[in-house]
């Protein structure tokens, strides 16, 4: 077949034989089979082969897959095959990013299993879920021992590698080869023959550059140079600007109180979303020097501070390849080589390296309660948004743990701060500091209603204040109990919202 | 001061000058102090200086303290000091064997944190809570540099001791002797000094055999003869019984399966309680040889199969020390010293050896949903019965996670199947399978409503299978969204037992 590719991208010459149209590759999909896909959220994910596969169905072959991924993948998977119903499950992880697979969740035509996004990778080992059918990888480059150069998103790609029974390898050119060496990739042993993950500094390598797949087991190459369908990140809005400030407050009182080291921060690990990146923005304007992160994702952020010299190392299982991340990578690929290191995601997201480190967590719910529970996945209880990915890794294994979020959602009808949690994703016993807008409530060493109160008074936005403290005062009053609540009243801002449209009392 | 100590308790002659009374000892003690204890649930707790700080609180003291213990320790403690309103707050955990501090929890007049127990340990040293002011140890012996040699509990003693402004020694001349040497201590490094706990197999020893103390730091000894105030386990019922079966089965079914190693179990972590020992006496007669158990606390069932050959190593940080383990342990103590390692609690619960061994997690709820959550901790989500405890550290690490529990309780009128938990300490995405004595249901990469299909039908009591149906075809019918629920009914099996004393619809 004719191919743009050269032995930049495929180093063995017996590959060039292995190379198909998408079409061809994707026959050997059939219903029912377990597809797994590179990248993790639209990076480092593949394309050709998940739309020449869309197209075959909507012209009637009969084909739903079981869909393992990393977390989120990008619209060549989840638009065309959720378009064409192509999805017959999903693991372990989706954002609400694509509308026809949203749907198809929340109407239960497609089954979704939200799970830790560090425990799926073991669980593919221990046999748990069937064998992995069909990998579909996208690499930068095949080695000549037919090892794979993988991009900007590592996630569960060498699990799925090393489980597959068949392999079709995207090669995509627009991956700067350059980024050769940035991966470390390492596989856990299982039980009982596990020793340590052998990370004790956030920048540590402790596999190899590649993922190790042979000549053999390649089936397909298939080629590609469509960029990743990256989502843009809003710029911070000022209340965005005000919770980074206080998070920042939250960290300098920390290490003046010598509850954190005091020559540098800890590592850091920071969710997804502008949050997030308001955050990452603000720690540039700190006085923080030489910070790290042990993170899941790498967000535009990241490079503007390693490019600003205020971030020494960070280590993810994946960056957000935008053009602004391109455009600044390829001013100095040097500069990033060193300063990144690209993981598994099972390593970034491990219990045992997070909490060794003493990684700071910060995280945003999608609401919690004056208890200290949080959701991160259910509106209203029922309806997923996205999963808890792995926010609860990091959560329950941090050295300090914090969810930041603006008090109120959807223009001020909603309150993120709740009696109960309509869907609870983090129990109270994951979180030492609640951050909104309106300040700083820190539950460490709290009872119950003690609680209560330093949440309502400091994250609580002022409109929904006087609600929260009257509910807090009747089952203070009226129930017996540690974590007083009411079964009759505890959902009734929720339910006020689905019957009104709005939390708030209307006179 | 007389004392019936000698120099095979106390071995440096420097400090019998250190010997006073409990009176003495306690009037260090002053009102707001964070008071540490040794021990962990009624085993290794100090007895004298607690019953003396009491009487002097009785007496007209002032002084209400802040109590930080490994677990629940026994009556000196609680009952003692609990009666004279002597406790202020309480960490990390507790359980309702104490009517009168329960009663105090319940009411809010002690101020209960509940915590993973993995997590107090590194807490106390971060300097989240404060100092330890006082801490109080019961020890078997003293060695001549100083250092403590422990009993049957180890729970957070070394750090309590790393941390603790003044030290209190209460030498229990009732601990055996012959225990020196079962103890391994070890304390993990602050971050970012910390490196990898190396445990690889539950009988690796990686610390010291004592608690490392030195003269200098003891400021008073106590001696006792106060025996360990141990909670007799009732014998299995027949439903206990069944469990045990339904659970045996399921793991040999893992292991037919592939998804469990063929030569051997990996180890096991068994909860406190009657379903615990139930399950324990179920291994015993069942084919599994080699057994080795990495578990919280070693109850009765384990000294029984580790005399019969059928336990080969167990690790805990404490074990049961009723009158039947010290009978079993006096016949013949070499065989239990080399069978057993007692660890910090906060090695024995720790995320990192967990996972890498890869431990089997059986674990007792007060209920679960249909949907995949577990309560630990709240009767009708507001009334402590006992804290979490380490079910999470073990639930959220283990290689195979377990909820085993009766379908109903109080004679049948409470079903422990719900349509959603009225609190919730365990997410869905922690737990791989439940058994009751109704069945098995293993949800494991099962979509919501399929999961709630299959617990009800496996796990739930026939009386209640029918409502709990009703409700799930209900939301099926009338809730969009992944996982239905409606707020406005969720509860109404809660309710209507608070309303009427079952759960049951009244004709």
């Amino acid at each position: 077949m004719r191919t743009m590719l050269d032995a930049s991208r495929v180093r063995n010459p017996e590959l060039f034989a292995k190379i198909v149209t998408p079409d061809k590759a994707s026959e050997i999909i059939l219903d029912g089979m377990n597809v797994g896909v590179s990248g993790f959220t639209p990076s480092g994910y593949p394309k050709k082969v998940t739309t020449a596969l869309a197209e075959a169905i909507s012209k009637g072959k009969q084909c739903r897959i079981n869909l393992w991924t990393g977390a989120s993948v990008g619209p060549e998977i989840e638009e065309n095959l959720g378009v064409v119903n192509g999805i017959k499950s999903r693991m372990p992880y989706y954002a609400a990013s694509n509308k026809s697979l949203k749907e198809g969740i929340n109407s239960r035509r497609v089954d979704y299993i939200d799970q830790h996004l560090s425990h799926f990778a073991q669980q593919i080992d221990y046999g748990f879920y069937g064998n992995v059918d069909v990998a579909i990888i996208e690499v930068a480059a095949i080695t000549k021992e037919g090892n794979l150069v993988l991009g900007s998103g590592v996630g569960n790609t060498p699990m799925l590698v090393k489980h597959a029974k068949h392999i079709i390898v995207e090669v995509n050119t627009t991956i700067p080869l350059s980024m050769e060496g940035m991966h470390d990739i390492y596989l856990c042993a299982k039980p009982p023959y596990r020793r340590e993950i052998p990370i004790y500094h956030v920048g540590d390598r402790i596999g190899s550059p590649y993922v190790e797949c042979g000549l053999d087991r390649i089936e397909y190459i298939v080629e590609s140079d469509i960029l990743d369908h990256v989502r843009t990140l809003t710029p911070p809005k000022p209340c965005q600007v005000k919770i980074a400030e206080n998070l920042i407050d939250l960290l300098e009182h920390e290490q003046k109180m010598g509850r954190l080291p005091q020559d540098k921060l800890l590592p850091l690990q920071s969710g997804v979303g502008s949050i997030a990146n308001a955050v990452l923005l603000g720690l540039d304007k700190s006085r923080f020097e030489n910070l790290e992160m042990y993170s899941e994702i790498l967000q535009d952020a990241v490079f503007t501070l390693i490019k600003n010299g205020k971030i020494a190392k960070a280590s993810g299982c994946a960056f957000t390849p935008s053009s602004y991340v391109w455009k600044t990578y390829a001013e100095n690929p040097d500069l990033y080589n060193k300063r990144i290191v690209l993981r598994p995601l099972d390593i970034s997201n491990h219990p045992e390296v997070i909490r060794r480190l003493g990684v700071i967590a910060l995280n945003t719910p999608i609401e919690f309660d004056i208890y200290g529970q949080a959701n991160s996945s259910h509106i209203m209880g029922s309806s997923m948004m996205n999963g808890i990915g792995g926010s609860g890794d990091y959560m329950r294994n941090g050295y300090l743990t914090v969810f930041s979020t603006e008090s109120t959602a959807k223009g001020g009808s909603i309150s993120r701060i709740v009696p109960m949690v309509t869907h609870c994703d983090h129990t109270e016993h994951d979180t030492h500091v609640f951050i909104t807008e309106q300040g700083i409530a820190d539950i460490r060493g709290l009872a119950p209603t003690d609680r209560a109160k330093l949440i309502i008074e400091k994250c609580a936005h002022p409109d929904y204040r006087p609600m929260l403290l009257e509910y807090l005062r009747y089952v203070e009053t009226h129930i017996k109990g540690h974590e007083p609540q009411d079964l009759q009243k505890v959902f009734n801002m929720a339910i006020r919202f689905q019957a009104t449209g709005t939390m708030k009392l209307i006179d």
